[in-house]
């Protein structure tokens, strides 16, 4: 190999220092690298093979419900994006600004996307005239910019790539479906494909995206009980339409504004999967995005034959899975670590002793269990083992999850719970944006979301004693 | 219908005027909107789609050729982008830049990718340590930012969507056949799936790559005999790699520098459909990048059975091709020229009569060929269709290509030539830059390519008269 990495040895374990571990796992897993752009990141083949899978599998389910791609400039003219009050609030402070284009400076400066809704909002209001419009469901794969101070990998970038929908209704009723509609794929997307259980449930107006009536959001919680945001999905009502004048003439011959939302996931989801599923041995991915499902380690591989039998295997497999062998002149044990490293989710290991038996090794990548599969059933077995390996990776996370989901009832109780422990922390809240600063300031969490359907544990606010009938899911978060 | 179009009375005829032709096409055909970012465009989703189907074929044939994705971040530092001289030479008049991140102004600005040679310098700079991590073969699928004065949809925009490949290799061997390799690619890619027949050739040093030691390129004459750079393959010796310290220790423990290599296509590519294959109804797509291949069109569909008899159809098409049913309430009449202006490949027509004579009626959009099929017939002959229809364009593209590529001998057949007709126009040229400018001022032709395998037609320089090896194209270009 080109360079005699030790994964094993360099990486930091997790519970010694969980965010080395995470920066220790995107480099070593051969993810991303650093470039003289300060908080930008360059993304590696292995990751963006990860990303590659993520935006197919999203990019038919968004397809499936009558979702259609557009390209919108990466560029939104000041005074464009100033046309909405509260959203030019949220974004200007986080804006790239082009001034100079060519050699000339620019009359009106241009800001680098931070999200699109104003040229959506736009181009909308250009293109729609009648109900027989609507509904209008636009979808974006495209990078856009925040100038965060300090960034992580995947997690929080300068530039980072993501998807955004903008979508456009005749009815509040049908925005709101489809706000529903979209959360609901995010979530599915995140439990069945990525193993990763999420609450869903409503931002607090503090924690809302701006411009936004109301933010709904799939929150998920990393191995060491800090929450993760997962996606958003945004209903606008008719604010945006009614400061760009987006109507349409309805059945009744009236002319009305429209209604909108937008959603959007992006490369974040990479960081959720590395510290949901991740150990000290590096990645765990699950399969749907995994670029590599199952690699075949010849074992001595000088002797006659085996290389034969392991390229054997993969003919027989090619067909139902992403598949590789390894025949580099690397050790097994070497090649063990890089691809527990790179998180394939199985291996398969064969040489001498199994060809001649008429069985190869299958070790599970999670947890490492080895079973026995003769060569002719593998290409039923490994589609099963690959699915029984999502549902472990969901069954351990829920666990997890459990396992650090507390309850609070008084505000001591809620600033102990989170100054001992790492989770999330269920408690009553009145509605009133001071209790929510407030424990933001004695107990250093943040509102996560507000559950949909989880039960009161209560009736009175956590922090002033009020009536309270929301539950809201509090914790530190990235 | 939301609005009603009536798309043949809208189009300029293209003979009477092919810019506005063009123009009148993007619109029309809802394949691009204007914003109110000058210069840049919205690809609405029928364009979209069409770059889509582009980026599927094409991102097939550079994997099967053992390339991989990456993703570098958007912006270049200014001193990285004037790390090698030629090249920010060439790129810096025409680069957007960012001056201001949040609030405050950077110590450093940031150019938007004009190009990404820099970043990938940089980045492979980390990465390659020895003979073992060689050949690297990355490329990026992206926006890039080239801050035109003048602009045209898909044809020269301030932003546009494209590949770079950027690869690097042991030797000057193997970097020259990867050059060729992709150049070949992209040429097989316009003419087998686009039918755009295209001259392969190599640039003079006036029109190559900014940085490059030579660059390859396929051009495509249009319709008007205007010619269209339709891709272009760079070969760079080691000129980055020695100006960014690219060295790799070699199997005899040499410390080497990288050969290296970079290719483009853009959503030029777009242009280039439209300008080869459209007529005064509209596009004309070629059926592998058409975003809907077939098109079944019901006649007195108020009739019983007469949707569920074009819905059927569809079934037996699902499978072999991308097929749509229109069962709007608009005419018939109507939905013809709709698909004629979007260029749909193939129209099949289904009333009362065909069902009765248990057939349905095939039109081709490029010739308006009726073929009366048999329904059970339809999944063989389509797909065969579609095949003859794709040779087709390819045909009568070449057969343009060929009534419009002239011959000149001396400087005034030149001048007359290109003041009169429209075409290439083949000359032998000395080599010398200063008669490459003469032509350009005199006839204002540029030189399109030195084309591979083309039999010289003289053995002196068209301009100065002095010994000539050369054969050029030259022509008018986009």
């Amino acid at each position: 190999m080109a360079n005699d990495k030790k994964f094993v040895e360099q990486i930091t374990p997790m519970d010694e220092d969980f965010a080395q571990w995470y920066t220790d796992i995107v480099k070593k897993a051969d993810l991303i690298d650093y470039s003289s752009v300060k908080g930008c990141m360059i993304i590696r083949p292995y990751g963006y093979a990860i990303w590659e899978n993520i935006q197919k599998l999203l990019d038919k389910r968004f397809k499936e419900t009558g979702h259609e791609n557009v390209y919108m400039p990466m560029f939104i003219p000041e005074s464009l994006l100033q046309r909405e009050k509260d959203h030019v609030e949220g974004f200007a402070p986080e804006c790239a600004w082009v001034t100079v284009g060519g050699s000339e400076p620019l009359s009106e400066r241009l800001c680098v996307r931070p999200t699109s809704e104003t040229l959506f909002c736009e181009h909308y209001a250009n293109i729609i005239r009648s109900w027989r419009d609507l509904p209008k469901l636009y979808n974006q794969w495209c990078s856009v910019v925040r100038w965060e101070k300090t960034t992580r990998p995947f997690l929080r970038s300068r530039e980072f790539l993501w998807q955004e929908g903008h979508t456009m209704h005749a009815t509040a009723k049908e925005a709101i479906e489809e706000t529903e509609r979209m959360l609901n794929i995010y979530a599915d997307f995140y439990e069945k494909d990525l193993g990763i259980p999420v609450v869903r449930g409503k931002k607090t107006d503090k924690e809302k995206f701006a411009g936004a009536v109301a933010t709904y959001t799939v929150e998920a919680l990393m191995h060491d009980g800090k929450a993760l945001q997962g996606g958003t999905s945004h209903y606008f009502g008719d604010g945006f339409a009614r400061a760009f004048g987006i109507q349409y003439l309805d059945k009744d011959n009236q002319l009305k504004y429209c209604h909108q939302t937008s959603w959007g996931v992006s490369t974040r989801m990479i960081g959720g999967i590395i510290m949901t599923h991740g150990d000290d041995s590096g990645l765990v991915l699950p399969p749907a995005v995994a670029p590599i499902q199952v690699v075949i380690i010849p074992v001595q591989q000088h002797k006659e034959g085996v290389i034969a039998a392991a390229e054997a295997l993969k003919d027989r497999l090619k067909d139902v899975c992403r598949v590789k062998v390894d025949a580099s002149e690397n050790t097994p044990g070497w090649k063990f670590s890089e691809y527990e490293m790179k998180g394939v989710p199985l291996r398969i290991e064969i040489g001498p002793r199994d060809i001649e038996n008429g069985q190869c090794v299958v070790v599970r990548r999670d947890n490492r269990e080895k079973t026995f599969v003769r060569p002719e059933d593998l290409a039923t077995e490994i589609p099963r083992l690959l699915d029984e390996l999502t549902r472990a990776l969901y069954e351990k996370a829920l666990a997890n999850r459990e396992a650090r989901t507390w309850e609070a009832h008084t505000l001591d109780e809620l600033t102990e719970i989170a100054s001992t422990k790492s989770g999330y922390i269920k408690a009553m809240w009145c509605g009133d944006r001071a209790c929510e600063e407030k424990l933001k300031e004695t107990a250093d969490v943040s509102s996560r979301c507000i559950p949909f359907g989880v039960k009161p544990i209560g009736d009175t606010c956590v922090c002033c004693g009020k009536p309270a009938t929301k539950l809201v899911y509090w914790g530190k978060a990235y």
